[in-house]
């Protein structure tokens, strides 16, 4: 590799280690930051983190150029910061940044969930960051990845197509350039509410976990998540609220794939309902669920994925009444408002526009 | 036995089989009415219906005056109407019996889910009845009951204080007097609001249903419902929309008993919450949930219990966003409109009403 990008990862989850170790073993020089040094003592001491990915994806040891839980030095050398904490994160890991970050430097966050560029761009513009950066969101995360031990990263598969985009729009074919050496796998998304109006998890994570509150709880997620757990009735709710989600995009002007069509797209999982295409997809077979209702699906899809979906729906006109019946059972059952927690429009600094002005917003980055 | 009320059981199910014969082994001259002929038809030959209760309960045969699906029949020898039907035929029942009622006469709902006497006076005033009947409606029904053949029933246990109450309240002494010869176990329940409010398989029966939707589905319902399907998680929503009924209750003035309460009085079941509180309670270990979702315990407490409660929440401004996403869970589960099919303020004439007009309704029977 001759390209010159120096990237950041920020966050030694499995995801950040997976992707840390895929880059300096493409060859960049890799910065991996994480807030608490504890988490990331053991590839501090080795200098790196060894990757495996069976026989023909990326394995060996990634040797790093920095490891360090201080934002400055991680945002010094850096061009591009690869941000792979979760979503409800976004916002904290942006104040962090804000005073380090430099004209010209890309943020990539992977993925966005739903509104999370918006989110980092408002939290920037509120701490007064001056600096030129590019907020840019992935549609979803690329690798499907795994830790298996302090200073190891396994990567069962990296997709072929995952859709990007930067806010503003305009400026997605810059970020595509910068990355394209290491990750081509990246696509145009067109913009950041289409990036994040096909966030999938949306759909699938809280309304299955919930509607199946249960038996989670009862045999601490032995059974299979996506076969027991989408039975015909259940797929119903979620076309459901699969149908608002995308009617919430038409009425910004965005075509958004339907669950369905995702699972055709991404997986050639085909069938007459949701419930048959669920079926019809191998790789949902002998995916438990979770062990516990005290889980990302709810803690995190929930206000980063749903609320700002609803709240997009309830300031344009659309009907969100089973997405809002599913962030009201999350906020009981978790004893957590998740509106307050969440994405709303005034958090998202989006609150008094109208859908012409949100659009130029995205597409050109002009707010007001 | 020396009374000489004369009972009419309406409806032929197997709660209606058990009251029948149950009356007619005390002496009761008893009349069974069922619309469908076929239902009957074995009972009607033999004249009787074979009973069992146990070594101490009523057993025997109990011969009846009459078996009809002719409704002025029905109602033509008879003192007191027992209408032991599903609370979503209440309407239709009273429809069916507005042309041959007569002064005196008693309508009595077993039980009046929530607003059952309500409805029915309504649909009498709708019909143009000017017989001067009482209608009155349990809070439960007073038999755990089972039906093992055409003209058999079994009760496995009589309960021994039902509230009961007559529109308007100040009858319900009446009612009381008339059956308590058949029924000593009938007390006053106050008015009917308070019966209604005080209706327990509102909060039980959908919730817990939706909460468990996936494994009922893929399990045919082969788990025990209350003791698997409710976990701490599932017990807090319950408890919320438990809070619900009990402040919409407050509302108008009726203090409710609590799921928790209830428990504690019906079962001598407590704990420090309503997840103990259910844990220990040893009838409901052993029973199995619904084999699907296709059940009464969605598409009759939905539109008969959850859809009153929540519409008088709605009108006298009690917040009710717990009951609200079970309603609207159940109408897409169910692809129905349970607000259309159920109990709203305007299908029971009461939507006009302060809560002190109600009040005097539901007191006085003086309406507007």
């Amino acid at each position: 590799m001759t390209s010159s990008t120096r990237y950041t990862v920020i966050g030694a989850g499995n995801g950040g280690k997976a992707m840390a170790a895929h880059l300096a073993l493409m060859g960049f020089e890799t910065t991996l930051y994480n807030r608490t040094p504890e988490h990331i003592e053991a590839i501090r001491q080795r200098r790196g983190i060894e990757l495996d990915s069976g026989e023909t994806g990326p394995r060996g040891f990634g040797q790093l150029a920095l490891v360090t839980s201080d934002m400055k030095e991680a945002l010094d050398r850096c061009d591009v910061a690869m941000v792979v904490v979760p979503s409800s994160a976004h916002a904290e890991v942006a104040r962090a940044m804000a005073p380090y970050l430099r004209d010209g430097q890309i943020i990539l966050l992977h993925p966005g969930r739903t509104c999370g560029a918006i989110e980092v761009a408002k939290v920037l513009r509120d701490e007064r960051c001056r600096a030129d950066v590019t907020v840019a969101e992935a549609e979803t995360f690329i690798y499907a990845s795994r830790s298996d031990g302090p200073a190891q990263a396994r990567i069962f598969r990296i997709k072929e197509a995952v859709p990007l985009a930067a806010l503003p729009a305009y400026r997605t074919g810059d970020v595509l350039g910068v990355i394209r050496d290491a990750f081509p796998q990246y696509i145009d998304g067109g913009n950041v509410l289409r990036t994040g109006l096909n966030n999938m998890g949306a759909i699938f994570h809280p309304a299955l976990t919930l509607l199946n509150a249960g038996r989670i709880e009862s045999t601490r997620g032995d059974f299979q998540f996506y076969i027991d757990g989408v039975t015909p009735s259940v797929a119903r709710v979620l076309e459901v609220i699969d149908r608002e989600r995308v009617t919430v995009a038409a009425a910004l002007g965005i075509r958004a794939r339907t669950a369905q069509e995702w699972l055709a797209l991404a997986y050639n999982a085909t069938g007459d309902s949701l419930y048959e295409a669920i079926q019809n997809q191998p790789g949902y077979y002998g995916i438990k669920a979770p062990p516990t209702l005290n889980h990302r699906y709810i803690f995190e899809d929930v206000p980063m994925s749903l609320v700002p979906i609803a709240a997009l729906g309830q300031r344009y006109g659309v009907a969100v009444a089973g997405i809002d019946s599913i962030i009201r059972l999350a906020c009981i059952i978790h004893r957590t408002d998740y509106w307050r927690r969440g994405r709303t429009l005034d958090r998202l600094g989006i609150a008094n526009l109208s859908v012409s002005e949100l659009t130029r917003y995205v597409e050109e980055g002009t707010l007001e």
